[in-house]
């Protein structure tokens, strides 16, 4: 019998891309939930989903579907703030991120599901004290997203200890490729719109920050081999193990796709200087073979092209 | 001039005791916000310290004690749940914990107020993962309680990064002693309390959960020790170094206070085994000497006993 995979933010730039993989492998009955307004990037997988629209705000809006569909696993992707803006407001993020979370835990409890897949945050749990991170790492994050993506991961383990749910608990590093949309976060995207769009380029502080990027379907394909291989109650970074600085990726950028207008401004407290994350316990799971980076702005890159050229037409 | 410091929470347990460690010392104006129903332990301080009463829950009420004075330390004492009770319900301890103190740091960032103490919890942010726990372990709590004092933690972090409110968090074992008034938390006092009483004790699991005991005195010494030392943006384990089973500390009370009645009943799952607190930091900024637990347990025994005469008559 086919497994039942309740992903909550289904269309969202993670969830449209986990969709496809999950329903490549076929082992998959999919349920999306999803905001009533969401813009739908791929209208194909609604022959092949079932959908749910409602708010995460108000638990009743997604307790039907527990109700409905004997659930077996919980991805949950909803975040409802981002890094750079979560600090100012603090108790927007609790309220949303952190209390919406425990309702969802708690209806799976009622309903007896138990397993979740929890996107954290490689990117914000660390903080600044180190420029290689494992997952034993000390955790100081200087974002409020960041202290309720570590926040929720105690409740997790809390839920499992307590009830039993297991959880698997993903700290990705900057995802970035296809159905890619929020033009508040995910530098290399960020960019080729911009490039497309031929508008100038502007760059927080000089370029030297350094981060770990991942193609988003490098991603998804861990996260779904991860449930296959059953590995349940770990907490794994999942990223490429290398760094470029915004300046090398300016670089590939235009030895791959050509020049483009620049601008450097004053750089934003938010960002941590250098972030690279220690894969070496991922590694243990799986045989790891990542896309290039080069390839992965190249295919980016001629997705935003043909995504541009269909909207004109 | 004397140092303006801000208890909240300043007439409970460890309120008390600290105030009085405060006037002792002579170098500090004290001004207490407490709930309009608090129970006064020790009716003296009314004539030494200034009182605002109200509830933490609306920060209306203890903002105009901002307003009124130019307060240089504020000492947050309010916990609303107690880690056995936490778990039952979670949002509460969110609500009530967690976004009340952001409330506060917000207050405190827009009076320019520029430091605070925080007792997080020695007993409950590390979890089952080890015996003896320094500041550095890792840490996954068993309860709610004991991931809202280490969330705390990590948002005191976040606004001494942005916005320089430096941080005195301390993590302490378990304090008992004289005006501990909690039945529901608290070992030696509630057994003596029973003890005084002529009630049968009843011993969670089969006595060998072990625990670090601090008498309230040494306790509070510390605190302020650590406050005249100007040790800021530490985090600083306070304990005894020094494990004791529950059985430890009953043949311990029946040597020096006489035999008692005793039930052993199911253990509880919110309880970790073992918990010893390395204090090799503490030791770092202070000469420790601390109070023989036999000691302690007298004094308390003994202010019980008093206490108990002076309500009967």
């Amino acid at each position: 019998m086919k497994k039942k995979i309740l992903i909550l933010g289904g269309f969202g730039f993670i969830g449209t891309n986990l969709t496809e993989e999950l329903l490549k492998r076929g082992n998959y009955e999919i349920i999306i939930f999803e905001a009533k307004n969401v813009i739908i990037q791929n209208p194909d997988l609604l022959n092949d989903v079932k959908v749910y629209y409602g708010d995460f705000h108000n638990e009743k809006e997604y307790e039907i579907i527990f109700k409905e569909n004997q659930i077996d696993i919980v991805i949950h992707l909803i975040s409802t703030t981002v890094p750079s803006m979560s600090n100012e407001n603090i108790i927007y993020d609790i309220d949303s991120n952190l209390v919406n979370t425990i309702k969802l835990l708690n209806i799976m409890k009622q309903y007896q599901t138990k397993n979740i897949v929890f996107p954290s945050s490689g990117g914000t749990v660390y903080g600044i004290l180190k420029k290689e991170h494992k997952e034993s790492d000390p955790t100081t994050p200087i974002c409020s997203y960041g202290i309720m993506k570590l926040t929720t991961e105690k409740y997790l383990y809390l839920y499992n200890y307590i009830y039993g749910i297991n959880f698997l608990i993903l700290r990705p590093s900057n995802p970035f490729g296809k159905y890619h949309k929020s033009p508040r976060q995910g530098l290399i995207n960020v960019i080729l719109e911009k490039i497309l769009n031929k508008e100038t380029i502007e760059i927080w502080g000089d370029g030297s920050v350094v981060r770990d990027y991942i193609y988003i379907k490098d991603f998804v394909r861990i996260i779904v081999d991860l449930i296959e291989k059953n590995i349940q109650n770990e907490i794994i970074n999942i990223g490429s193990g290398r760094g470029y600085s915004i300046n090398e990726i300016l670089t590939i950028i235009r030895e791959e796709i050509g020049d483009f207008p620049l601008k450097y401004v004053e750089a934003r407290k938010v960002d941590v200087p250098y972030l690279i994350l220690n894969i070496d316990k991922l590694r243990t799971f799986l045989d790891i073979n990542l896309m290039g980076i080069e390839e992965g702005i190249k295919k980016t890159y001629n997705w935003l092209k043909e995504r541009n050229i269909n909207r004109c037409f």
